[in-house]
């Protein structure tokens, strides 16, 4: 077997080969602090007696999962603590799949590269329904590719690569698609912190025994190197859900929990309002010079992206390594995110040199 | 599909939930201290710089990668950082059955019961060869039920649950049968820290594309709740499980690879020989107490445990909860294990209370 593995990694290590500086906005990898709540909880970790070193409960420490539980209104019960968002939809997937309701994975085109790598690598097979320019999905659309063969359909709002945040009606509809085939909607929220429109709906609005929603803290606390996401089950789907987890990984890192938990405690609004408004003043930088530039651009209701198009200089991984070497900007190629975004770049706006970016690009592409 | 999960997490909760005081004896959760550079470790990670929390590479972070490599005599590019033993067997199980080289996973009986589980989840099916009453494994009985339907050879050495550490002859043979049945050999070698006889032999002692070694510093650093382990893969068969690592997990936490590679880097031999000598003046006293109460016992030769019978009190996990409720000692069902330890029960040395345990136990059975 082999799988499509995303290829973030491989970018960033050429970026950081390069023989030259370079603007990195490859990885959605936040570059400001992550909460000071957080830093403490790993020092106050340091010093516990060794039981608190050992096997916290396989589901997640009942503390963290009960502080997560009150904040979405649902049982703790529900929760497996995993992870990072990339074990959640990994288990959610798996779940799906396991239902005998069909093998097949509903995505949208643009979509983030580990859904479809979780596919194969889990024996179902992809379909894809095609968002508009700005990211949006038609339910109808999904409705029309949604069949008695559909196990899930796999949504990530706010939405990378895209930016798109999907209104509360889309939402509705895509869950009571899921009741209709008898699927799973998983929905994938780990940027629900960087909604920018005001505007983002979180699937655990509709009730309903056939959605998931997955989640962490990587991007909203700024650590995505911690692995610490949840995923909420409906009460028919969890138990099975919790075994795989308990089988593949055993538990979650005890310390990032704790600090996890901590930082949920004590981390005031201002803390992600100061985020968001660093990310809206990077878009507003980056666009501007890509308008200056003549681009095509997305600009984003959400999330930390911008896709942006360049006359005759397609999103292959070719040109993605030749602008890195030459104009010292690293994005990821659009073809990395499906058929759809081929002509198309994506840049992070993870870095303090936004402006110095868009800059460079526009010199090269002058 | 009903997965079999290991039964550890249900009893520590009735444990816990007993009406009286118990006596822990039921995970191999060690109750001595972690090694002070890996607290230090923690203290320094959350001081860090903002990009240091964000993802590491998703096969480990170089640095540790290439500490382990060069303990082991590895090259690092085949080593994968886990999140614990756990992931490690189940990444390499998984490789196991993707090579269409049978779907036949060899395990011993008694069990380490995760080993079953994974390959239920993972579509395998479980074949078992009995050990000996040392918990030694005959290679000719392994040669006898090996075959082309064997994808993998699962075992454990130092044992959990016999204590039983493997010779070199052994382990020779072991690669051996799988290179002539075209399986993998998974050792999983996690108590190595733990050989009280000597006579440990690494799996990695014999090079072979045949052999994945699974280790951790769970228990050698006592933090089974850190989650950091790792596999070494022959060059053939890395790639893909450095894939599915990716798929699965992205990357296994950050704050716990540094810490323990500081921890490694700066911890001497004492630590580890202290560890080993509690270890084993706890077996001389808890055997000693089973001696005095007439039960029929294993003494180990490496890992955390002790099979003991008592007669006419089967190692159900009714006699177990029985044994919380009215002796106020807590270990696992040896049915939990296997067929063949039915009769037995599995005592964990990880409290500084096995004297008044074994008092407690031959009180009961008095």
């Amino acid at each position: 077997m082999n799988y499509e593995t995303p290829l973030f990694f491989h970018v960033m290590e050429y970026a950081d080969a390069a023989d030259r500086d370079v603007i990195d906005m490859v990885s959605g990898n936040p570059d400001w602090q992550p909460p000071d709540a957080l830093r403490e909880g790993l020092r106050e970790y340091a010093d516990l007696e060794p039981d608190r070193f050992q096997y916290p409960p396989s589901e997640g420490l009942l503390e963290l999962r009960e502080e997560i539980a009150t904040r979405r209104g649902v049982d703790a019960d529900r929760i497996v603590v995993t992870n990072g968002a990339g074990e959640a939809n990994y288990l959610a997937m798996a779940r799906a799949l396991e239902r005998d309701s069909g093998d097949e994975i509903l995505l949208t085109d643009p979509v983030y590269p580990y859904y479809p790598g979780k596919t194969t690598m889990l024996g179902g097979t992809q379909s894809y329904v095609a968002t508009d320019e700005a990211g949006q999905l038609d339910p109808d659309d999904v409705r029309a590719a949604a069949s008695a063969e559909t196990a899930a359909i796999v949504v990530n709002t706010p939405n990378n690569p895209t930016g798109a945040v999907y209104p509360a009606e889309t939402m509705r509809e895509l869950v009571a698609i899921a009741e209709e085939v008898d699927a799973v909607l998983i929905s994938d929220e780990v940027y629900d912190h960087y909604d920018l429109s005001g505007e983002f709906a979180s699937a655990l609005e509709i009730d309903s025994d056939h959605r998931v929603v997955t989640n962490a803290v990587s991007k909203s606390m700024a650590v995505t190197g911690v692995r610490v996401g949840y995923a909420v089950f409906p009460p028919g789907l969890v138990a099975n859900a919790k075994s795989r987890h308990m089988l593949v990984n055993v538990a979650t890192t005890r310390p990032g929990q704790y600090a996890v938990l901590k930082a949920l405690r004590e981390t005031g609004p201002d803390y992600y309002e100061r985020n968001r408004q660093r990310l809206r003043d990077r878009v507003e930088t980056f666009t501007d010079a890509l308008d200056a530039a003549g681009a095509e651009y997305t600009s984003p209701s959400g999330s930390f992206y911008v896709m942006a198009r360049f006359d005759g200089y397609p999103g292959t991984l070719e040109n993605v390594e030749r602008l890195i070497d030459e104009a010292g900007v690293a994005g990821m190629p659009g073809e990395a995110f499906g058929d759809s975004r081929t002509e198309w770049l994506r840049f992070a706006l993870v870095t303090p040199c936004v402006e110095e970016a868009a800059e460079r690009l526009a010199r090269y592409f002058d």
